[in-house]
């Protein structure tokens, strides 16, 4: 079931064969170019990959064969293909280094074990021969774990996952399942809807993304989702195997392992709980007048305990440029003057802001709660749009627009960032100001400057998740300093609101500091049990 | 508002004022006595403590100037009410201990801190003195964590943490409060009850105990449900502070802090997510034709996600008895016989089982909660017995049954154990087979035996708790063989049939096996990194 490599992006998202429909969309470019006070946006395409030359595998005859002995000669990959599609992650600097040709990072090769077992001996063999390991799964990592450090290693070898990708056993008395880490999104939900089961998660990189990096990379939000799905792990470390299984009883190891980048150990199957597939899934969209509106709102629901299972906020920019951006092109109808007819009636002339609402259940259930959560919402004086579809397909989209835009000169960079309710006008102002300015500073002609969106996610009655996108004209030839700066402006802004900043490069290594030197010793002497010889994913977090 | 230790019992469960309804009740012990096949229940009354005589304090002089001058000369007690009140926790087996006499387990003195940077300060001075450290909240333990090993230290003295219960604010906005670990659960309930709000926690214990020890002592539940209103918290450690607020992108430290047992650190401060208070609380009863078709139900309601915010089912036995008990002492009026007649038809003669639902909300989500909740039940015939009476006095009284039933030659062993779904009926067999036999083997005569009771909590989706009560006839004067002989037997069915114990001394050592080698070493790693000189409550689970 794991992924065709040869039909996936080496140096970008997802399937080669998806057509890039943006591209021939000149009445896009222009508007965009307008958005970002450009005259115009150039191509800067890609280095095709039979351009570059990798530097040679420094990994030894001998423990090639020790590696091959483990799990069989075919299972270690070295062709220049599986090198450059393991070189890095993707998160934006990853794909300013991967188009710009640099694949100084690649591994030396790719090893595919196919059980725990295999895991546990490829890591006690690389702790004796110094040989540093990189756990892998779909690859879509946004923060640097993926690039090795070389320095005091023999080699560098990717331990790719998804060939450990068996269901073990679903559980259908319990709603649970135990199912191989290296297991793609869509074949877990494909194997779980047979079932009539779903674990009910997907992120923008759900199609592209695997349930062990789901846990390794989780974390960020006060209460992770992932705490409510996963129910225990088995981690594999270069000292031993451990099970989370039997340990809940008190200083249970699960919140630990979350998010834990692989610097501990790598995720080799985990036993996740599962809800039946809802009968149905309405989602509603509605308009408020403002962005602080639509935040008071969205408290409110959260903590008058009203029901929708999923909640998003778009902030006023992120409503008027998605608004914008469907439009171009069509006709504006008679619904469409219609529509701001009618807002400009009820005094959302100003800067209205969208929140989608998701409901699932049977009928009565959809219907009671909708009703509750319109109570609350039109206090806030809500504007009801009606029915809106799925956004997942526009979700998964995402990533494929962020290389199309790569392509014509334009930057992408996203960073999420939590608070608590009280403080999440300001980390929001904060970090807005921040990144205008600092989007404006870097770029490429005077005028020209960025756009900056932004989402409100995982709304819980004590806190919720900013996710922002930051749109800008690309400083073409010095796109990496330009990237260092907007997220070292972005990391700074978010912490000084008092905001708790998710994974992303630029966090990776500042965030140590944030926890504060009692956290960060804690890591340090884990790491130092479980990995003395420091060979997983040297360079990222906690090494 | 820490309580006035003076007015509570050092041997005992709760107030000494409460008067013990039960000792005049003799057709309570003649109806006992009948079901736990005995001839009569003698009385079996604890030494007072005058009678008993404490081991000499071994705390140096210099030692105890050096803590004084930390916390102030008044705020180290070595009273004997202080020490003999120190002495244990609340087990079956501390009560016994205390109830001997045995004040062997007594610390040579008690310190009162008043702030996170004085029990730093103390755990500093601990390490270097080679004094142990005891953290002690309201001491309702049930782990043994409280009595100390002695042999290799100049003393122990126990860390009380109740002076430290300050409110430190309430954050209205995001409904959180940061509240220092000492308080006792009604007074943080009566604070935030006056901004509208609350932890929405109660355990049998909340009265006398702190919010530090619900965190310490907690875990055991696969999603605990400290995970549900824990937002952060301090650790002092005998190498510095670890405060979780910041630290939660990835490799988060709280659910290994949780049911830690002071073993890493003391939680001197926390903040916790809030709820507004539930306009209404309703609590209806249900029956059911036996415990199995209770379970299937139970099961059936938190899987198809209906809306009770506490679900509680009783097994035959516990209906059984609870039932017998009320009636005691009544006149069986025309209502019980009605209720009788009316089981009768509906086939519930057999061994029917009770379940408590409780719904919060206003009268329209209670009223549509209910709807949905008895549309399930009604698949397996629950019959409706009407509206129920908050729990809470009996849930609170319950502790104090066991004191006067240690006075009668009756024992009580709780025991709670976690389980998948598709394990719980064979986990509540087997425990209940193994109790059985042990208590009939223990009994001091023949033909003697115990009574089993089984409540079902905390259940979800995918697992729920078993929450055993034995009582049976005490081996006077062979009292701990016997309770070492039940703990046993208990744990090694409740692990046989797939369960995860929760906390109790029978618990503490053995889980450390069941967790694995793996996540064994991990724990003695953090305790050798956190507390080299191993001075935090040396004895308990970790050390």
């Amino acid at each position: 079931m794991s992924q065709d490599r040869s039909k996936l992006r080496w140096n970008g998202w997802g399937w080669v064969a998806r057509k890039d429909e943006l591209a021939q969309r000149d009445d896009v470019w222009t508007w965009l170019a307008g958005e970002l006070g450009m005259p115009a946006l150039l191509a800067t395409p890609a280095r095709p990959l039979e351009e570059i030359s990798l530097p040679p595998s420094t990994l030894a005859l001998p423990h090639r064969q020790e590696l091959g002995a483990i799990v069989g000669a075919s299972q270690l990959r070295e062709t220049i293909a599986e090198r450059a599609f393991h070189a890095r992650g993707r998160s934006y600097r990853d794909l300013l280094h991967l188009r710009a040709g640099d694949l100084a990072e690649a591994p030396d090769a790719v090893i595919y074990p196919r059980g725990t077992e295999e895991v546990l001996a490829i890591l006690a063999l690389a702790a004796e021969r110094r040989i540093a390991i990189i756990p892998f799964g779909g690859g879509t990592s946004l923060t640097d774990g993926v690039a090795a450090i070389r320095d005091e290693y023999e080699s560098v070898v990717t331990l790719d996952l998804t060939e450990m990708d068996r269901i073990i056993a679903i559980d259908l008395t319990s709603h649970t399942a135990e199912i191989e880490a290296g297991i793609y999104g869509p074949a877990l939900e494909g194997a779980l809807k047979a079932k009539g089961l779903t674990v009910g998660h997907a992120s923008r990189s759900f199609e592209f993304s695997t349930l062990g990096g789901w846990i390794a990379a989780g974390g960020g939000d006060p209460i992770g989702p992932q705490q409510d799905w996963l129910s225990s792990m088995k981690l594999a470390t270069p000292t031993g195997l451990i099970d989370t299984a039997q340990g809940r009883t008190g200083a249970d190891l699960t919140s630990l392992i979350i998010g834990s980048e692989g610097q501990f150990g790598i995720i080799t199957e985990a036993t996740i709980a599962l809800k039946p597939l809802p009968q149905t899934c309405h989602l509603h969209a509605y308009l408020f007048a403002d962005f602080p509106t639509g935040l008071a709102a969205l408290r409110a629901i959260r903590q008058e305990g009203c029901g929708p299972t999923m909640l998003r906020l778009c902030d006023s920019e992120e409503t008027r440029v998605l608004g914008a951006f469907q439009l171009l092109g069509k006709k504006r109808g008679m619904m469409d003057r219609l529509g701001e007819h009618f807002r400009g009636a009820q005094g959302l002339t100003g800067k209205p802001c969208r929140m989608i609402a998701g409901f699932e259940g049977d009928a009565s259930v959809i219907a009671f709660q909708r009703r509750r959560f319109e109570a609350v919402a039109s206090r806030y004086h809500a504007m009801r749009q009606g029915r809106a579809d799925s956004d997942a397909p526009r979700r998964f989209q995402g990533p494929y627009i962020r290389d199309s835009l790569l392509e014509r000169a334009v930057g992408v960079e996203n960073f999420e960032v939590s608070a608590h309710w009280s403080k999440l006008q300001t980390v929001y102002e904060t970090t807005h100001a921040a990144l205008d300015a600092v989007l404006r500073e870097t770029a490429p002609r005077e005028g020209a400057h960025g756009i900056v969106l932004c989402r409100v996610r995982h709304a819980t009655p004590s806190s919720a998740t900013l996710a922002f996108t930051a749109i800008f004209p690309r400083a073409v030839g010095a796109d990496l300093e330009q990237a260092g700066k907007i997220e070292a402006a972005a990391f700074q802004a978010m912490l000084s609101g008092g905001g708790t900043p998710h994974h992303s490069p630029a966090t990776a290594a500042p965030l140590l500091h944030n926890n504060g030197e009692g956290a960060v010793t804690v890591w340090r002497a884990l790491k130092q049990h479980l990995d003395p010889k420091g060979v997983l994913a040297p360079g990222g977090a906690i090494s």
